[in-house]
């Protein structure tokens, strides 16, 4: 390890409080992009990070417009034209949050409690992002960083990032670099280090079925007329197969299957039974038999209701048939699954199951692309020297059950391989009530970032 | 038709928008029984009414306290021993209602459009019970009625009242009549005034889905957890068979098939497949085909979703695993099907289709008998001349397919002819979003309701 490593290390180290406090102000603004009542959030947050950036000593720091919301930029260029660079991405937006989906507490004030930082955005991407700030922070204060960086932050990621390609698109020669690195996914346990190396895509579908005009009287009306909720229930009830396999015509048709030797690479991370009770807190084990747990939740499709909402839903009883009823399904899709031909095969389908009794309409929230990256790539095997010296452990290579569809789109578009560096643990609580991020691997997350940039400098131009 | 009737009927055309005024102070009350949150409503509602008889001259006027939500009780017996009491029954109460479901004016802001009053509860019960009120007013201020008088109004019918027949029992002789009279029905139009001789029951019931103990992300645990909306609505899916009959075991065992002089009965008021269209605003019919429009929505028990809901329902995508998922359905029963053997049918179906993956719970949220009166009573053949001097038109013998739970307690444990008397359009939206009632109905109700009185009076004792 160089002594410019050791350096930024140390800095990195003696300042673990303040980063803390200033991720703790990142924290507190709720920065929700699903929900447009948080607009004026997500501009404070792409502000505090551009003017934090630019507090750092990086140039060109600043909040860029896109058709929805802003991306923040800034880069350090300051390594010289002969060696590599590399751009970071992350995002500053969070998923929506509330005290009552089961929060212990305000999902918007962190705190700490036995080691573990508690807020919404904390691990996804918030905390995972600031690794790579503090890591370059810590060479620029100690004599410099030994590669170019360009940092990428963008508002709209829960969202499936409907404005990010096009912006990469437009400012191609800003963002180029000869690395991509993207901090937002996770590992099994602290000792099990993970390079993602294949992500989900997703497509996000609302369908809503239409009874009668207005809500109506059970008891006048009903009988003899269709209840739009029960409708519904006819046509979702559709959506598997009784072995749990999907049922829409069409949807496995692309998925490509897994080699023995990717499935063994998968078993390396395997699931036991009672891990995957246990991690996801449910009585027993549910899918297609056919395939691991892990195969299941990472390298397979999927098709969940995220929500369904229809008639009188507060406190004891009325007696209406409901005028509408509605549900929000999302499908997880592997490499070669195309989400607009997945969404029009699940429109077709959902239209065929409709009767005439009701009107059914589908409609396409948003959707994403997989990606699948080759981990035998240099800048891949760096990162797995990274974490040996960083983390104190040799990773694995995995695939992710998640989505980050703009990793496709960067790869694609930049011709850069993409490295999935995720620092946060499975356990974290991604989207749900009382995430939370462990001081430990901030600060390794932080040594570990410090040491990926040295060994890239470190590879044949 | 006697002189005294005359006065009366002529008392009520003066001052009838002074009537319309106070119907209006009594829709400003947000009495709604479903939601805790208006227990202050409710107890101003029930205030209201106690002081607005004991104003009018009656005795007894009061607020009586019961488990629930109280009782206004309030007495006249100046017509002595020798002539008939009659009891009428209302009740205060209102279902909930709020802009977003589809009012086009507050619900609690009453105001005439081309001679409807919009409002909720104007139909449901305030301005039907208020017709009996103003009818004995109109008798008072013009010499006294010709029958004595007792009002019984609940605050809890819309939630089943369960605490009316304890009520009844514990004040058997303070309420003890030669007849009751509920106005809380409808007609199919101004011209078809119909009396109600029978109502369904209802047995409502709430079913839960917990899957994971929280919230999850769908990309890293979807495909191994079984999805609780999903097996919700894999659940609620089996609640019928493919012929639209209810598929739950023993369901329609205790059900008496219609004879056929009750099919003639029924066929007077049916509907046609377009009429039936446009008043339910639904695009095709739906239902038993082997029984007629009406039959299935009077005669014929039911099974609705009422309400429905379960994981990420706001704006834009979110994709989670829900914890939970839940709805609410119900069931209007007929004559001698008992309603909490009906609960244990579906409780046990239910149960028995819940998959070892989720956690079902089901559980009874209220219930009510089903009620059938004999329209050959003196009592019942009186409605029908009250009708034809007061309405201007001469009634039929309907069964409702709505539920007055109180009705069947009252009928067994005053062993008195029930009376209903449905001032009410079928069109007056009961429960719907712009609930509205005429000026017209509201005044033809009073005069019809002043005859009446006269009619029973003439009855020999």
């Amino acid at each position: 390890m160089t002594a410019a490593v050791d350096s930024a290390r140390n800095f990195a180290r003696v300042h673990a409080d303040r980063f803390q406090q200033e991720l703790f102000d990142m924290l507190r603004i709720p920065s929700v992009s699903a929900d447009k009542a948080h607009a004026g959030d997500i501009d404070k947050m792409a502000r505090w990070l551009a003017d934090h950036l630019r507090g750092l000593g990086l140039e060109n720091a600043r909040v860029m417009p896109t058709a929805g919301n802003p991306v923040v930029y800034a880069e350090w260029l300051g390594a010289g034209h002969d060696r590599p660079t590399v751009l970071v991405y992350g995002h500053y937006d969070v998923v929506p949050a509330a005290v009552e989906d089961g929060w212990s507490t305000p999902p918007f004030e962190p705190l700490v409690r036995d080691g573990l930082i508690y807020a919404r955005g904390v691990t996804d991407d918030k905390g995972q992002l600031f690794i790579h700030v503090k890591a370059l922070e810590s060479y620029l204060n100690t004599g410099g960083a030994p590669v170019n960086l360009k940092f990428l932050f963008e508002g709209e990621e829960e969202i499936s990032s409907p404005n990010l390609a096009p912006f990469i698109k437009d400012n191609l020669e800003m963002v180029t670099a000869d690395v991509v690195v993207i901090s937002d996914s996770s590992m099994a346990s602290i000792d099990e280090p993970a390079v993602t190396h294949s992500l989900r895509g997703l497509t996000y579908i609302e369908v809503e079925v239409q009874g009668p005009k207005d809500d109506l009287h059970s008891g006048f009306f009903g009988g003899a007329a269709h209840n739009p909720a029960l409708a519904l229930v006819e046509i979702l009830s559709q959506l598997y197969h009784p072995d749990h396999t999907i049922a829409v015509p069409g949807f496995y048709d692309d998925v490509i299957d897994l080699t023995t030797d990717e499935r063994l690479m998968i078993a390396r991370a395997e699931f036991t039974e009672e891990q995957f009770k246990a991690a996801a807190g449910v009585p027993a084990v549910w899918g297609d038999e056919r395939y691991t747990i892990r195969e299941r939740v990472s390298a397979r499709p999927t098709l969940d209701i995220n929500g369904i909402w229809g008639g009188y839903t507060g406190p004891g009883p009325k007696t209406v048939i409901p005028a509408k009823a509605a549900a929000k399904i999302s499908s997880r899709l592997v490499a070669n699954q195309d989400p607009v031909k997945i969404f029009e095969l699940i429109k077709k389908y959902v239209e065929a199951l409709a009767p005439p009794t009701v009107t059914v309409k589908v409609s396409l929230v948003t959707h994403g692309n997989a990606a699948l990256i080759p981990f035998d790539l240099p800048e891949m095997q760096a990162a797995a020297a990274a974490y040996e010296k960083g983390w104190g452990a040799s990773p694995i290579f995995i695939r992710s059950g998640g989505s980050i569809p703009i990793a496709a789109d960067m790869y694609r578009m930049m011709k850069a391989p993409v490295v999935m560096m995720g620092y946060g643990l499975d356990t974290d609580g991604f989207h749900s009530p009382n995430e939370h991020y462990s001081l430990e691997m901030f600060r390794r997350g932080i040594e570990t970032a410090i040491v990926y940039l040295d060994e890239l400098a470190r590879l044949s131009p």
